[in-house]
């Protein structure tokens, strides 16, 4: 495992993370991230983690870095699926999340970057239709 | 890591391999996937292969069972991402992924999808705009 798959949806990208994020993992899949918002001129980056039972401060520093790189590239993001333990570690660890967008699950989060996003341009409303 | 997580995107469930798939992890995918198309009523199975470099037979026997129990629960399975060595692999071992069909990405997979399964009824349309 060298790297964490991501999937362009529309003008969203999905990453799903399954796996324990460790350094050169965390630094490839920032890397990746940016190089296929740039790539994809993505608006938003979804990121699930309803498969991430233990979460530590690597992790939310990580997930905080991913939601800045992204504002700098105009691309908001969005943490999906939290599972309520990893909440309330999370906060427990003091760690809040600040910057961090979250919602419930995938669908609230693709709803809650179309609102901040905006109305999409006439133009892209095509490939906006073509995933549904 | 116990489970591979389902996640529900409109009328549809997706889901990305990134791990080796063993016996026991490979029987619960299986089963969650099997509750989730009949607890969301869904009409297609994504499964997403982008991060698999490996494949050996006993990959294909799972994607081929997947579809196979979908079809069942008139549900369509169309596998995507699959990458070219991977596709060289299957070939030369002889598996041809019968009654499983293929996209190139998560886009085109949706959009295949969407062709097999036919329009969507009124009442559901409102579900799958949401999602974009």
């Amino acid at each position: 495992m060298d790297r964490i798959p991501i999937l362009r949806m529309g003008g969203f990208l999905l990453v799903t993370i399954q796996v324990d994020l460790y350094d050169r993992l965390a630094l490839t899949l920032e890397n990746d991230l940016m190089a296929m918002v740039s790539k994809m001129e993505a608006r938003g980056v979804l990121i699930d983690i309803s498969a991430v039972s233990i979460v530590d401060s690597f992790m939310g520093r990580i997930l905080g870095n991913i939601a800045s790189m992204s504002r700098i590239m105009d691309a908001e993001t969005v943490v999906v699926g939290m599972q309520p333990a990893v909440a309330i570690t999370l906060v427990e660890l003091g760690l809040t999340l600040a910057g961090v967008h979250t919602a419930l699950n995938v669908e609230m989060g693709m709803e809650l970057l179309r609102k901040k996003i905006g109305p999409i341009p006439d133009n892209e409303e095509d490939l906006y239709d073509d995933i549904i």
